[in-house]
C-alpha cells in the first residue's frame, strides 16, 4: 500500500509501547513535538507541552492545547493574530498495547468547535468538517470529518475521525470510545483551555504599571470613561 | 441618509472582507484598538487585545474583555476604582461577507449583566437598558437596549441591539443569531472574564513576600486573627 | 442608643452616597481597607483589593476575597497556616441611596461555607452560625447567623444577617435581596475564589527550576515515583 | 498487633489535636511534608503546600494537589513526563477530636479518576482499584480500593478506603462522610486542579517573547500555518 510505505520506513522506532507509556504516566511524541516546536517560533526553548491521552483497543486519542499567536500593533500593544486551537491526534493500534504514531490523523478544534464539544448533552452528537484546501483549486480533494456520538445511557461518547482523500482514493477511519470520566476530563480541560486559545487570559492580565497613580480619594469622574460604550 | 453620510466617508478602508478574516482566524479592528489603547493609559504598549467574533448574514458580533482600573490607596495598596466590562460590538453586513466596522454599535456589559447572561436558561430571555446621559440633563435622549431571546428548542439565542436617538430621530437595530456552540464559547469566556473584570484575580494574587517568616512549628494563636469578622 | 453612639461620631464622613458610587462603578471602603491592610502584614503596599457590592433599599452587601496566610517550613517550603475566606459586609441604608458603612456587620465564609453557597439549588436554603468566643468563657455571648433563603420561582435569594449580643441585649438584623443575575456573579466569583482562599493556586504553581534536567529520552523509571501513594 | 507496633512508636508526637487544628484554620502534616519535599526535587524551598481537610467522628480526610513533572526535550522545550495527581489522605480518629496521622492511608487520583469524581451524579457511585505492585511479581499482594457512594437524598457521599494486604493478612478500612457542601468544595478544587495536574496551565502560558514582531498590518498568510492539522 502506498500510504503505508510512505510512513513506515522512518517510523519503526516511534511505535510506542503502552506499558512504558503507562508507567511513565504520560505519553510524548518527541519527534512530533520537536518538529512542530521548530516550526513554531524562535522561542521554542521556553515552550511546554502537555496532553491528555486515552488508549483504547483499536486506536488512541491525544488532546493538547495550542496557543494563539499575537501580533504587535503600531501602538506597541498586541492583539491575537491567529486563534489557538485544541489539537486532537488519533493514532491506530498496531498490536497489543502498541500504537503507530506515524499513522496519526490530526483534527484541530476551533474555539467554536470547542464550545460545541463542551456543551454537548448526554444524548447529543455533533460533527465537524475540515477541508485543508478550502478556498483553493483543490477544495474538496481531501475531507476530514470528526463526529462525536453518544455511547448510550449517559456512558460517554465515540470520537470518530474519517479522512477521505479523493486523489489517493483512500478513506482512513479511526474510532475511540471515551468513557464518561474521560469525557469529564476533556470537558474540564477544554473549558479551561478555551479562554486561553482565544488569548483572553492575556488580554485580562494587568500590567504592573497599570494602577493609576492618582490617589484614591480623588475621583476621576471629570474625565470621560475611556472604555465607554458611548465613544465612537 | 444622514446617518450613512456621517460614517461612510472615513471608513471605506475599514470595510473588512470576511474571507481574509476567516483565513487569519481572528478579526481585529486596528483603528479602533489603537485609538482606545491611546485613551487608556500610558502603558498601552504592554496591552494585549483579544476577542471572540461571529459573522452572520446581516451583522457580526465581537466580544472582548476590558480590564478594571485600580487606584493607589494612601497605604500603598490599591483597589478597584472602576470595574472592567465585557464589550459587545455589533457591526452590519454591507455586502456578501463584507462588514462595515464604522457603523458599529457598542454595549458594555457590567459584572451583573455578565452574571445575567451566563445564568440564562435555554428558554429564558433578558434585556438591558443603557442611557449614556444618565443623571444629566440629556437623560433619555439616547437609549440603548440589548435583548437576548432564545432561538427555540435549545438552539441558541438572538442578540439584538437597538439604539434609539430621540434628537437625531434615528433607531438603529442589529440582530445576530448565536448558535448553541457559540453561546457556549461566550458563556465560558464570560465566566472566565467575570472575576477578572472585577479585579478578583489581582486581589487573590499573593505577593512573593507574603508567607510569614515565623516557623510553622510556632502557632500564631497569641495574635488575634487579623482578617477576623470580629474586629470592627 | 449605646451602639449607635459608639459608631456614629467618627463615621459621619464615611456615609457614602450611592450616586457617587454608581458613577465610579466600584465601592471602596478606604478607611476599612487601610486599617485591615495595616493589620495584615508588612507588604500591604503591594496588596490589591476588589469586591462585589449590591445596593438595595434597606441595606447593601459587599463581598470580597481574603487571601490565605502561608508559613515557612523548616525545609524552606511553605504551607497554608490559615485559610483565606470570603468576607460578606452588610451595611444599612440611612437615607435614600445613602449607606452607613460604620454600622457594618461582617461574616467571613470559610471554604466549606463557600461550598455550601455555590452548590445551593434554586429552592434550597442554608444557614451558618458563628460565635466569636467559641471555646472561650464567653462562648454564646454573641451569635452571628447568616441565612440564605430563596426568593421563590428561581428568582434569587435573600441574604440575611443577624447579630445577637446577649451582653448588650441587642439583635441587629439586615437583609439584602439578591437577584438571580447577582447570585450568578457571586457564584462565579466564589467558585473562582475558592481554590485561591485554600492556597491551591499557589500549591499548583510550578517554579521555573522545576523541570528535571534529565533528557526526556532517558525514562526515570529506575527511581521509585516520589509522589507515590505507596510510600509511607 | 504488628501493624500498630510498626507505626505507633515514632508517631506519638504526631497525634494531632483537632482543637488546635480548628483554631489555626488549617491542618498541616509537617513531618510528612518535609519528607516528601525532600524526595521531590532540589527546589523544595520554593514549594507551597495546601490541602482541604475534613474531620469526622471515625476518621479524617485530607486532599491536596500534586504537580506534574516536566522533562526537558532536546529542543530546549519541555513536556509533561509524569502527570500530577490529587492525593487523598485518610487517617483515623484515636480519641475525641484526636487523629493519628501515622496510620494514614494514601490514594492518589489520576486525571481520569478526578474526572470520574467531578462528574459524579447525586445518586451515582464509583470505585477505583490501585495495586502498588502492578506488572511486578508481587501483583495482587496489596490492593487498595477507593469507593464513593451517595449518602442519599442529594446529601453528599461516603468516601471509603480499603487496603487489603494479603501478605500481612490485614485489611484496613476507613470511611469519611462528606456533606454536599464539602463535596462542592472538593468538586470545585478538583476541577480547578485538573488542568494543572496535567500541565495544561503551563502549556497554555505564553512567553514574553512570543508575539511576532511582524506588524499587524502585514498578514502572514504567505507562510503555511505552522500549527496546522494538515502538516504531517
Amino acid at each position: 500500500m502506498l500510504r503505508l510505505s510512505r510512513f513506515l520506513p522512518s517510523t519503526s522506532r516511534r511505535v510506542c509501547d503502552l506499558k512504558e507509556v503507562l508507567w511513565s504516566g504520560s505519553l510524548t511524541f518527541e519527534h512530533a513535538l520537536s518538529t512542530s516546536a521548530a516550526n513554531y517560533d524562535e522561542n521554542a526553548s521556553a515552550r511546554k507541552f502537555a496532553s491528555y491521552t486515552v488508549f483504547k483497543g483499536k486506536a488512541a486519542l491525544s488532546i493538547s492545547p495550542i496557543l494563539p499567536v499575537f501580533s504587535k500593533l503600531e501602538s506597541g500593544a498586541s492583539r491575537v493574530n491567529r486563534n489557538g486551537s485544541v489539537m486532537l491526534t488519533f493514532f491506530p493500534a498496531v498490536g497489543q498495547r502498541k500504537y503507530d504514531y506515524a499513522k496519526k490523523q490530526l483534527f484541530a478544534l476551533s474555539p467554536t468547535e470547542v464550545g460545541s464539544l463542551i456543551s454537548l448533552g448526554p444524548a447529543e452528537s455533533c460533527e465537524f468538517f475540515h477541508d485543508p484546501s478550502m478556498k483553493s483549486s483543490n477544495e474538496g480533494q481531501v475531507k476530514k470529518t470528526l463526529s462525536i456520538t453518544p455511547l448510550g445511557s449517559d456512558n460517554g461518547y465515540f470520537l470518530n475521525i474519517s479522512v477521505m482523500n479523493n486523489g489517493q482514493k483512500t478513506n482512513e477511519r479511526m474510532s475511540v470510545p471515551i468513557t464518561k470520566a474521560e469525557f469529564a476530563v476533556m470537558r474540564t480541560a477544554l473549558s479551561f483551555a478555551l479562554p486561553h486559545i482565544m488569548g483572553w487570559d492575556q488580554a485580562l492580565t494587568s500590567h504592573p504599571q497599570s494602577p493609576s497613580s492618582a490617589p484614591a480619594s480623588r475621583p476621576r469622574v471629570e474625565r470621560p470613561n475611556p472604555d465607554s460604550e458611548w465613544d465612537r
